[in-house]
């Protein structure tokens, strides 16, 4: 019963058996899982294009990017309206469509809230809603996304509002599901009444970040929206924006993320007591990811998709060599037993726990 | 709990405190509220085209009137089929399409009722509001409105019928919202009963008008169905027709409105005995603007905006001049506290006040 | 159209085709009407017992003016748990029990709100509802009532907690019916609203006070709620707590109700201004009476039957004669013609319109 | 805007405003309060019955306090079938029919989910709800109860079977209404949801731990439920088990509660370096009790109601000058100004924050 309510991680048995069953299946190397319990089959890794499309990379290495993880079987790519103000979605539509990759073949998502500077171009209303997916679809030179999410809450905005847009462009052929991102349980499971209660549609994911030091809401809260109202998660920051790589081991050096200005947040807290603590746990990581024959991040990566209610892992990387390499964590999934994670959990020291209960 | 349900004046403290929370946001001067309790957030000033637009002033005129009011900060820009037979829609259309603001910058809202002589064009029959819509977004050259007002009830039609045609407009991407103009409360309820009871959308707000004697609906029975239902209030006329400017103080000039033949009315009811008393009334609250170092019309139009449930104010100005000092009203909302609201009362005499309760 | 939203006089044809239908049908000399739009046939005069059961008469006299009513043909008793802190209903209730008449050929309507000194003991939450209807009951030693009514609205009360309680006590056969009491059109509406909206019960009828002097609600708020929901009206007070006697024709006599301690506000009502003008307009009534061969009271109550909204006119008698005079309406009512109304409209000059419309 | 979906500190002003309008009314010296947004007003404390009754104290001294609870306005009085293994609803019970108070006056209420050894008697499946609630109203020698509590979620039942079981009770006439106790705001959630599509009744308020040390859940997630869906909190533990009453200053005594066997966990908790800071600052808590002119277990009680979603705290007193002692908390009500939370706030420390957004 526990189980059923909380992070199961899978066991050598299981794992074998699913790989058997039809739950994961290999495509071109990656394997597909269903997006949250709707039938919608996405790569088990997808690309996502924060900070990197339109901003700290060049137009050809986007196209490498994507060349390399499409022809490696990844089939999801996400975007957002806000990032680098439009123009991964600019970047993102003109290389799909330079590609000539069937439509089909792909699972395109983008993000709403942050459409402009007027305010009636931001937000979950109605109108930002409608006309910021319009200016997405035109950005990005398709007649419609896989997946919409709404980019954050929006309490501004009652929710009814919301699923009733979020139905709306969805049937207008804008959309084919609807998503959330950084919502909590409670907002989702509102979501969800509210679709109930007057006949629209249900949000059918959640994109949340994830990875070895976050891990609270998604092997907490959300196993519990999985197991009731069917909601995957669609995981961000595998490794803690660069965090997990081991880069940041001794300091922050020039080059990186973290030495950049508006990355100051980060750059504090690798260099915080917390931040140190982090360095020690993961030079242990490291050797677990040594006895399994893989790099660190990969290990990271194939940790966060241990948990059945992760549909897909986003990678983020900046150069070519990088995503091959945490591509490879696809390798390293069928080697995450039960054994594996409860090393890791000892390691990492911050596993979640239900409390006890008392009879008050 | 009964504030809840009756107006509730902003005291000080909840002024400094909204200004504060991201309920009320300065965006190129003039605040930003939400339509009722809908997501979509409107300037608290606003356009009005009533009279003006294809009226009382030429072409170059309306556009000197929106690119002030635009400039200022304003983003709603309301007319109706009606408004000089069809004319103000399509001047306001040239403007906006002249001045190639972005369509996500602008809420453009329109009335039907009286769309044509023939008998079927007009009322708010599902013909007439399909056809009536199309008609007015071809004059205005726009592809929808953000709000789609039925200018008055309509007894003749099935409240079943209009609420289902409303939601059609909507649902095909004709507006984004809908709402009355001069409806009961009982109606607007009725309104929403039919929404709830078929699963279809319910109005977010109630066009009204509502100045310094005429405060009766606004103050008593809308603000129940802002709290009950998030049904706001869109306010017309904040100055009683040109009542309030003062120019009436000795009498109706030849050049006023009041003097014209269709205004036959205005005159009238400026010369009654009643319109003599509010003329004194109109006395005294100039010390009171004169205290608060500000003209009697931004006086008049910033004691609108203390009642929370007000969405915004339509201005109807017809120069340019008048039009900037009415704009300036934003900078008294401010000072609009509790105190100021009860001096004007005491002056007014006409605060709508709650009867008394006997055990029958 | 307009008719169908508003008052509608009968003419003479209309009321002479209604008295062959079965709209109206004799029962031992007094008039049937249906509970608003329910099926529930209630004679068109009843009987009340506030002040008078349990307070200004005696046990012996309540069970004279029950007699009476009750072989005139009046089928309808009216009570309320706070009457006479509960003793008008055990009056009723040992009369009935006494006069041995067949449980089904009464209607016996009580009412809720005030029901004991404790908190929970009074409004409209479930609480009270359920405990205040069975303490109700236990008094008048009764299974049922016909309609239980809600008192008054009570804004400290949702809706739907209001609804759910007066279908739970109708559904556990408690009442047949249930109806409201000075509630406004608004709050009559939003109950059936919220009665659509879960499946629930809706009301069927509301008890207003209407007389020559208190129109409006009746007359223009009502009419609306009839058409459209089926809400009827029980009706009180016709003879505006005796002042349209004519007793009060010459000051406040000292037997009257009047010159009690409790009815201070009456007697001033009385005395003021506003009130000498009230008899002033009687005394023109009374030739109008004397023209129909009836006394002014008659006049009176048949005046207030002539609206079709108006199920029941609740009388509040004291002694059998005023109310074997007040019975005597029933004669009255087949005179009571549009020309009747209109002479009478004429010389109350309070007649409620409707504002004119112009194309805002 | 925000703050209605935070928790609201008081200000002066709105307590004074309150205490004038009847959201506060006095009550042989008790503030009632609305449970939930329910039309139930309940005191502002109430009395439970935890480890007390049937257990650490004799019948008589469970008399003695329910005695001094009621005749000090107290009206809520809160047990649950496990406590003393049923014992606790007996001795209620005979109290209540030993004093002869009137059922209406009073609101009962239990909770259910261990009611056996049998596992058919525990949880909350059809039958338990239906067959526990039967047995505690036998050993409450009551009809009904105000108010049956899940006691703790049931991840073992599935939602819609708890929601359709309670809504039994309910229409059965056993119960009132129904909560829930120890439950996440998400399940809270989905039981409204489940009702809302099932047309069944929602849970009116939720039972939670609130004290000084223990703030997150009522602070951040329970106002949220209480603005959306109406369910208040009902809070226990107002002194942390005993912690806030400054006996364990130094160690823990013999004669108290935590020296006991079964409340191991609680010496261990008081002895722990947190237990050892908790005391510092209950020190320093101290002087502003002085400032108020009360005690520091009354200024604890008081806190808790300064959060206006707080419709009840449950005292759970073991001698009656104790709860005489606690039951003075009423008159610090009033002092407990926004100037004080934040002062205890400062002490404290542990004030839940939102986080900070960025725009990923």
């Amino acid at each position: 019963m526990k189980w059923s309510r909380r992070f199961r991680p899978m066991d050598d048995f299981s794992i074998s058996q699913r790989l058997a069953s039809n739950h994961f299946l290999f495509s071109n190397g990656c394997l597909r899982r269903n997006l949250g319990k709707s039938g919608l089959r996405v790569s088990c890794l997808g690309l996502g294009t924060w900070v990197t499309f339109g901003g700290q990379i060049s137009d050809e290495v986007a196209e490498q990017l994507m060349t390399i993880a499409y022809e490696s079987g990844v089939n999801l790519f996400d975007t957002a309206e806000v990032y680098s103000g439009g123009k991964a979605e600019i970047i993102l539509g003109n290389i799909i469509k330079k590609k000539c990759w069937r439509r089909s073949s792909l699972v395109i998502t983008t993000k709403l809230y942050w459409g402009g500077k007027a305010e009636t171009e931001r937000g979950l209303n109605r109108k930002h809603i409608i006309e910021g997916l319009r200016s997405s679809l035109q950005r990005m030179q398709l007649e419609y996304v896989d997946v919409v999410f709404a980019n954050r809450p929006d309490s501004n905005t009652p929710m009814e509002e919301i699923v009733r847009s979020m139905t709306h462009v969805i049937n207008q052929g804008m959309s084919m599901y609807w998503g959330t991102s950084r919502w909590s349980a409670m907002e989702i499971m509102e979501a969800y009444s509210v679709a109930r209660q007057f006949n629209l549609i249900p949000p059918v994911c959640e994109q949340a970040e994830y990875h070895f030091f976050q891990r609270d809401k998604v092997e907490t809260q959300l196993p519990e929206l999985y197991h009731k109202i069917g909601v995957g998660v669609v995981s961000w920051s595998p490794l803690a924006c660069g965090i997990i790589t081991g880069k940041y081991e001794n300091g922050v050096p020039e080059s990186s993320r973290a030495s950049m200005k508006p990355y100051q947040w980060l750059r504090e807290k690798i260099l915080s007591e917390d931040g140190r603590k982090q360095q020690a746990k993961l030079k242990e990581l490291t050797y677990v990811a040594e006895k399994l024959g893989c790099t660190l991040p990969q290990l990271a990566i194939a940790w966060c998709l241990r948990n059945e209610g992760v549909s897909s892992v986003l990678l983020g990387s900046s150069n070519p060599i990088q995503l091959t390499e945490n591509l490879g964590a696809i390798q390293v999934i069928p080697k995450m037993t039960a054994g594996i994670a409860s090393e890791v959990d000892q390691i990492l020291g911050n596993r979640p726990h239900s409390k006890k209960d008392y009879q008050h």
